[in-house]
């Protein structure tokens, strides 16, 4: 099996490496979520169409559906984990021994994605075994520094990644460099203290925006973009450096 | 100019965008370290053979030294940076107006790299003035990641990229899920309490090597590799995940 990033957004963001691992897949398995998330698809279907040259499978796999605000939030994306794993374990059990198998993961597969971990799900419940590798990929963290053109910390500084639900209790533990993640809430907005930010929406596709200035100033700017992407797609991906300003 | 990404190892790390990029390029401004690393400088030279197809220049500018152990650390890097952008202003400012730059940066741009820092100082600096852009690459935190098929962070948690010099205080400040990068010291060795690490040197290379355990445990065996590595090339790059154990 490959488990292939393929880029955060356009369709010739992945690797030369990672179309040579496309090329070798006989049977794309892709979970496909409820949600109306039909541009992404779109892009994965582009990938495929422009960079694969031999004949090849799509088997997509109804996500399982999950209670997106949870009262235990990790025991339930565990169990959610579980059940997409024995979804995807049938799509490989009917493989033959001899095809390769490919997952294809948005941006990098090291960030805030659970392909490895259903893949070792598979593996831990021990009915199947079978190879596999990573190809990584440019993850929407990099997009969003490459769009503003920076680094994404001052010289020699740390930065820290983490999410909108996460973000207020990084900040606490003193992260003043921070990328927020799967934050359907902005919740930058409930921040004290100075801040810049660099913000991006959808980047890599037509409708990449970005705004970039003091959190406090720029916020309305950010809220309406945003507010506007996600009426007109139904949907919206958001990514955004946070650093806080010296005081002073 | 065009400042491009081309990946943490081999020469087909790059993505198809960067490819692109490299073929819009008339001459390659390449900084040139005293240092011993003459595979980096390989890799580069390999990429635009195998991924460049014009006619295109490589202008070597040799870098201005640099104290590697200074007092103040952050002014010493500054004045270094100024020194390095006057070199490149000066081969710039003997292009043709029609001729397009590029700085081929080793990962991402937007990792511990003073390329974008060096551009913005040359158009602060107001004698010339030029477009640029972006394109990001695979950085090698993916990279380890990828190896050693992990997902950077537990579910829903933070991340936090730092460096040698500043791990034991981004510790302290409580961050327990660590990319370690520019460590020519192996400062893991001073942290108290228990830790797993995932650690990889020259990823992507022929020399690539892989320890993952207990960091207590492997430790004798990540140095002995760093070690060894060393003394066949006269430099290793490592990169390192650690993180904290569930205390109890
Ligand atoms: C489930 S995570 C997957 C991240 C992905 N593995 C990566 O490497 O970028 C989804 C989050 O990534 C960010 N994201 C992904 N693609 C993006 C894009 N094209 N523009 C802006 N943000 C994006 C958003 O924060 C979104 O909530
Ligand atoms: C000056 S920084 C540049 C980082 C680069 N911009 C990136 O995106 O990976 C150099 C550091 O990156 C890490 N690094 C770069 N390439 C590496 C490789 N092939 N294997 C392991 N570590 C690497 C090491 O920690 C090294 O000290």
């Amino acid at each position: 099996m490959r488990v292939i990033g393929i880029g955060p957004g356009g369709p010739d963001q992945l690797t030369v490496e990672a179309v040579a691992a496309l090329n070798e897949v006989d049977v794309f398995v892709v979970p496909v979520k409820d949600r109306g998330v039909d541009d992404l698809v779109a892009v994965r279907e582009e990938i495929c169409r422009r960079h694969v040259t031999g004949a090849h499978r799509i088997v997509e796999v109804p996500d399982p559906p999950r209670d997106r605000s949870p009262a235990d939030y990790e025991a339930t994306v565990s169990a959610w984990h579980e059940a997409r794993a024995v979804a995807v374990e049938t799509v490989l059990a009917g493989l033959g021994a001899d095809q390769v198998a490919g997952l294809l993961v948005w941006g990098d597969p090291s960030l805030y994605d659970s392909h490895l971990r259903i893949v070792e799900r598979i593996l831990a419940r021990g009915v199947l075994s079978f190879p596999y590798d990573v190809v990584p990929g440019v993850s929407s963290v990099q997009l969003l520094a490459a769009r503003h053109r920076i680094v994404l910390h001052r010289v020699g500084e740390p930065v820290t990644i983490t999410t909108g639900r996460r973000l207020l209790g990084t900040v606490e533990g003193g992260a003043d460099n921070l990328v927020v993640m799967l934050d359907g809430d902005l919740t930058c907005r409930r921040l004290s203290g100075d801040w810049e930010v660099w913000w991006g929406a959808n980047l890599g596709t037509a409708a990449e925006v970005l705004v970039h200035g003091p959190l406090r100033d720029v916020l309305p700017r950010i809220e309406e973009l945003r507010a506007r992407a996600k009426a007109e797609r139904g949907w919206v991906m958001d990514t955004y450096l946070l650093r806080r300003c010296p005081s002073g």
